[in-house]
């Protein structure tokens, strides 16, 4: 896939022996900040949203279009451990994995490192289900777009 | 009007000598700052659409209820002057007034003060219009619900 | 208490019979909103925020007091279930209760309903540690204040 | 210098024909958008901030090593203009140039367009001082170190 498609970001899909990892690189700006000088312990979910938006960008599925095909992913449920703070005007890595899926689940892992990954600032686990927007209801299954996700994703960490 | 359709609200509708000002304290929490330990200058919108939307809410529109009729009162223009900052944990009263309409245009004059009114933290002026959301277009004129609000605030402060 | 400490909130100490649970009333504006017209999942952290900083400030704590003590107490620990979304224009109750404290971890349970009780959209645990500020290290027991706090609330509960 | 110090950016320093513009592409996330499907009026400060702080990164000054020497450089004045709306998914170029400085003031303005220019969506314009940390005051005249980066600016400027 061209960078074309992805100006803004500096997300790259890792060799395969790194298992399926993504990393988007993210700067501390002010308004990341709070009182203490270092990230606001909800700035992260913002980073983790733009990773996982990201992530599926490069397999194909762009999300405002999941969203306009009457779809959406929420986030039903998440735990964050936040190991070490960040500074202003630092750069982190933000990594993303999606794992195993359990029915219409779909369970994302972050780690949230220093770029030479030496530093562990955050480690997250997420899950999103796939919501028939019309019916304000959780599918039964994921949408044919995501589930051709999926599929694609698995043949590539096989190779 | 009773508390009862408030109940989050210290929004308050000014004696009319006051001349139509609505006043709702804010209490800085640690995600309203930013590094330096004052107010990230850009919070001062979410607490400025608060006291629109709440000053709207006490004369019978709920914005909600708008949108769902299909309008919106997207902010078009606005400038804000920061004349001294604010602290983590002060409170302060965020007052707002609607001033005269020019078509659908609606412009809001705001003063972010200390509660005893001495000390002034920031001034802004906003400006918005009504919008057809199947549309998405700026309406010839505003929706009948809003103009007959405006038609009540007017006969408020001319009693 | 007199509601002059507590000028701009709707949080009350519930009757003892309720546990030590405090609620605070929060409406949904359209910042906190996201493109699905509900509540964005880290809009959430800010409503568990404001409701933590205003349970220690209703025993005496005001946070901003002990952040120029010299201390912190961050977020280490967060895990959030989303069970049902919440709509603009929604008032919900953000209800938490300061748990038992393990060493300088302190652990508050959350729980967001609708007003009445009877609708249940977000359950959470979120974890506290004790920092000094100046060594930037997680303190071997908690503030003096802190502690103080904990023993003022556990007679509280116990009467 | 390098973009080796910029990893996650996409700023470009435009020719200088482009008379000193510099332009951040930013992908729209959910996060940035609000009920309506298009971004929060507040979002727009962000990527603002954003681009202003890159911009001074570009020239050689760090804004957070600014910080630690003592100086800020707040926002004291902003006018904007929103003149089309962003949907989620779009990707926005976020200009910026600085402008004449008057004393201690910093006059930044703003434009908001698509990648390829066509399409305009937000213009703005901003004003910052320079401040003293500690006095907590404004400062006479401009930090050495932001002296020096308007003096290597305005040389580049005329080559």
């Amino acid at each position: 896939m061209s960078n074309n498609s992805l100006p803004t970001n500096a997300i790259e899909h890792l060799p395969s022996q790194n298992d399926g990892w993504y990393i988007r690189l993210v700067k501390v700006f002010p308004h990341h900040t709070d009182y203490s000088g270092v990230v606001w312990h909800g700035t992260y979910l913002t980073w983790m949203e733009e990773a996982r938006v990201e992530t599926l960008s490069l397999i194909g599925i762009e999300y405002a279009d999941l969203v306009s095909s009457g779809y959406e992913l929420p986030v039903v449920e998440m735990s964050i451990r936040y190991h070490k703070s960040v500074r202003m005007g630092m750069t982190v890595a933000v990594k993303t994995k999606m794992m195993a899926t359990e029915g219409v689940k779909i369970n994302w892992d972050y780690l949230i490192t220093s770029p030479d990954g030496d530093e562990l600032y955050v480690t997250a686990k997420v899950t999103l289900v796939a919501v028939d927007r019309e019916k304000g209801k959780i599918m039964r299954r994921l949408p044919a777009s995501v589930q051709d996700f999926l599929n694609r994703l698995a043949i590539m960490e096989n190779q």
